[in-house]
């Protein structure tokens, strides 16, 4: 199987891992993102930053989970795209500004659909790791994958 | 209690509930944020996305949980801010270019912390609605309150 080739149902298996390419973080992105989306002190002032729960400045969790997504597109290729029907989230620490991000997919779960054949319900897990090899964001996903049309 | 009170642990109230100002997005917005974030055809283009599962152009989910942040941020005034520890989220249908959304957040439970006593963890949970009162998100947070500073 190359690379390029997009996945349906009927290819995944429990237990496969996915890995993406890495984004680069800075101030500018991370503050742009939460002045439109997140705009509180904590994301946007050093100074504040430093007297908050996160200690020195942080980027929005959401500018985490919305650069995730981006890697995963990039990583998971699935053949009817990446489709959340509902996820658990976590941040277990704070993306810095500086930090550079990967993404680690694997296959937890995969269940046919019994009312809808042409589909399943496959689980995974996505870990968010900076280049320190911590688990910024843990995300589990529901997602919608189709069979291979015939 | 005026709105701009700050709210603290002690505060807050099972079953209050906060409504939220209005957000208006259009296909400029969505695309936008699509093309950095989400860059799959069903956000991107109108005719992809006709044959897509979401029957047309739709928002990204995770556009659409941006605004709900910000529109939590405006709605929410928790004295250290809106900090989560973990959350679950589905969309229940498809957020539409032209959609205008509001979020309804209520408090669901309220857990003092027994090894930090100046925190505690509050549930809430927060509809993100459509202007026909339909809803595009459902977000339960798991959201870090301090008590009111000495």
């Amino acid at each position: 199987m190359t690379t390029h080739e997009l996945l349906y149902l009927d290819d995944l298996v429990v237990g496969a891992e996915y890995r993406s390419a890495e984004h680069g973080l800075d101030a500018g992105q991370t503050v742009a993102f939460a002045r439109e989306f997140d705009p509180q002190p904590f994301h946007l002032d050093a100074e504040a930053a430093k007297n908050s729960l996160f200690q020195g400045l942080s980027a929005s969790g959401w500018h985490t989970a919305a650069i995730t997504m981006k890697l995963l597109v990039g990583s998971v290729p699935l053949g009817n795209g990446i489709i959340g029907a509902g996820i658990e989230m976590q941040w277990p620490r704070p993306t810095r500004p500086d930090d550079t991000l990967h993404v680690v997919s694997r296959i937890v779960e995969i269940v046919p659909s019994r009312s809808k054949p042409d589909r399943g319900i496959v689980t995974v897990e996505s870990l968010t790791l900076n280049q320190h090899g911590e688990t910024c964001q843990r995300l589990v996903s529901k997602l919608v994958v189709m069979r291979r049309p015939a």
